[in-house]
């Protein structure tokens, strides 16, 4: 009892100064959302197991956490496999829940569930928590939110396009600079053939991405050293030294990829895709990355990524174009192109820049001292009348001492309080102090808004 | 594989047109909240099982959905507990924490463990969802949002004047007419104790409660059968017999209580809190009602309950005064005044009485017919101006056939479609199709905002 109550290792308590700058974050990324006509969707916390597993390669599956079943739950469990406490296989009989361990799985089960009263192309956003049994560390959750944009059931590189403008938005209305890095897996797989290793996409990604910091090179030696022929090594090497505008980049590319139709078709898209955006009021740089090599194992078209330029912290955003997203739950050949905004870091980064405009932190704008059970209840009536005019507006509950009434005011951050005594009451005046300035002034009621406002 | 996908019983997916209505009850409500500088914070969905056991009686301890292990969570299980089944033993041994029940718990958790980084009286609303193992069935789920609003650490009845207000404004903005029920601890407790009954609260007021349903003798009998003392039925009689307004009933209930030191306690408490009512500008009407007796574990002031007046569904709204919610995790002495918000009810409310201002059920104001790939990059340009505008604008992605494009947007309740063909490209202009009433009309692309406005 007198032990200080704690939370589970890796989750979190948000204090309200938290709460306010990150729905700030989040009501900035749905406005911009719903402005392209994506809508809201939520799904339960908890799902079923089966719908869970094997989605997540078998780390995942361990990374699940399971809720056990209600009741008694041993009932039914074999006893020759809790005699051996047999984890694993005990685990499957007496769990049949688990917590959602990211908002794609649910997104493709909540298609397939309620296709028929869906319409696509399907516009969904979704922000919610989602939960891994991860070692926690400095950055990693265990309860984290994830915040997803996703349109189903066309095949439109429009798509494309409305995401990199919604991500442009996005982050100039946060004024977080970034760039926005675009790859195609096409481009990639066209890549592996045309060296004729299709086997070695990851290899020769890592490779690439490997470049700038130890040199063609040593990045020749790290290929021969994997297994990769001298011949495809040297078909490789027009690619591994491509440079130039994204334009000049793709012209190369074409040619190189010419015999492969996978190939020429990513390249095709990519054009496709960034001669729209050059048209359009895109102010994010664009960058051709062919190192960006993110979800290679669902991703059959266009990967995003994007970096904030000034924080060293890795991707804060990104997604691809997936062609067989419902295929898992019995639903063939519905595209899907998204992204994901990573809500955690995206809040480290405007903390650490102080990206905050001043009215996210101001809570209350005026709180009105209690000098007493009168006066108060005098303060109560003005403040009703202000909060009608939409000020948000505080009486201090309790006729405390005038220094911890302000000390509230101050740690709360309110902008001005109001200082209504006898006197004040008889002259039909409020006295209005401005916290940061110290400056008083009276003034009549309807004054208010205006010297607060 | 080819079976469809299911969520876990008592557990709901929300689509878009629920998650639209649903998100104006809740921003409806946060706003007034924050009027009243209330501050929002969010607790995790785990909490660890000794915060949160014991805190509900043994049925709620059953209800708790517990997070098994990770790992191999039965390697430090107890092999005899295990060869008899014990589920309830073993539940301790593999399960360390448990999804949160309510917000009560968690948010006097919460106080305790940042005592340090709050300032008092802490006034927080937090609106989440909480998990309940409950059977499910019509309009109880197993996953459901509370919405609670509490202020902790300050005694003054101004407080729960201000909850009085905060329902008052909630209720009329939502537009659902109510009623406030009154009532307060301290005077049933003076009940019992005139009547010599102290240990009979909860008997008597359920009798009261009957008094409307079955008449005065039928509650006497049953008063009677439950070991009431004839002497105690009959100094009850000018209590069941209390009638006319607040005021009126504050009179005489005063009166009867005059010599139980409690029991005037709670008559003054009610006046002051219905007197200081009576000159703000309160529109609901609030009712004393010593029939009201939720909470009566832990309510020791004011309860309030909230019954919407034209739908029969019981309270949609409660709370109440408790003056040792953070004691359970050891710090005393800290009283709180806060109310619930049902969610579920006050969303079964709106839909039944179709509340909705027609603004929130629309989506996208305006779509844009694809007729081909050159104009459709043409309408990305004119949907991005539009959008710069504030309105929420699409392009329908694919050049689909125009009667799919069009129950596209019919389905999303789309408003106006603009129709932009190779004429109108030549043109400068844009043909815009009100879709409620057919009318079509060719404007200027500077003339949209307007035409749809």
């Amino acid at each position: 009892m007198a032990q200080k109550p704690s939370i589970p290792k890796g989750t979190r308590d948000f204090s309200p100064a938290e709460m306010v700058r990150r729905n700030y974050i989040f009501d900035s990324i749905k406005e911009v959302f719903q402005r392209y006509g994506y809508m809201p969707i939520e799904t339960p916390a908890m799902e079923n197991l089966d719908t869970l597993l094997g989605k997540y390669g078998d780390e995942g599956d361990k990374l699940l956490f399971k809720i056990l079943n209600s009741g008694d739950f041993l009932r039914k469990a074999d006893e020759s496999l809790l005699a051996r406490k047999d984890s694993n296989a005990i685990a499957g009989q007496i769990s049949e829940k688990g917590l959602r361990y990211d908002l794609t799985v649910p997104f493709a089960r909540f298609v397939v569930q309620h296709q028929n009263e869906l319409s696509f192309p399907f516009k969904r956003y979704q922000i919610q928590p989602v939960w891994r049994a991860d070692r926690p560390q400095k950055g990693r959750y265990r309860e984290f939110f994830q915040c997803d944009v996703d349109v189903v059931g066309s095949d439109s590189l429009f798509n494309e396009v409305e995401l990199i403008q919604i991500v442009d938005e996005v982050f100039q209305k946060l004024g977080i600079r970034v760039v926005i890095k675009l790859n195609n897996r096409k481009v990639l797989a066209g890549i592996a053939e045309i060296i004729g290793e299709a086997s070695r996409l990851t290899d020769i990604t890592v490779a690439i991405d490997k470049l700038e910091k130890i040199g063609l090179e040593k990045v020749n030696s790290e290929l021969s050293e994997k297994g990769l022929s001298d011949e495809a090594i040297e078909k490789l090497q027009p690619i591994l030294s491509l440079s130039g505008s994204n334009a000049e980049k793709l012209v190369k590319l074409g040619e190189i990829l010419a015999e492969s139709e996978v190939g020429t078709k990513g390249v095709d898209e990519l054009n496709e895709v960034l001669t729209i955006i050059d048209a359009l009021n895109v102010e994010t740089g664009v960058e051709l990355d062919l190192t960006l090599a993110r979800g290679l194992n669902y991703y059959t078209g266009a990967i995003f990524e994007v970096k904030a330029i000034d924080v060293e912290i890795g991707s804060i955003t990104g997604g691809g174009r997936y062609d067989d997203l419902t295929g898992i739950f019995g639903l063939k050949d519905v595209s899907g192109v998204g992204i994901s905004f990573g809500a955690d870091r995206i809040f480290d980064v405007m903390n650490q820049l102080e990206l905050y405009p001043p009215e996210v932190t101001v809570t209350t704008q005026l709180m009105f001292v209690n000098f007493g059970p009168k006066e108060g209840a005098h303060c109560l009536k003005l403040a009703g009348d202000l909060r009608k005019s939409g000020l948000k507006v505080e009486v201090y509950p309790d006729s405390a001492k005038m220094k911890k009434q302000m000390t509230y005011a101050n740690k709360k951050n309110i902008g001005f309080v109001a200082l209504v005594g006898e006197e004040e009451i008889n002259n039909g005046v409020v006295t209005i102090k401005n916290m940061e300035t110290g400056e008083q002034k009276s003034v009549k009621p309807e004054e208010i808004t205006s010297v607060i406002g």
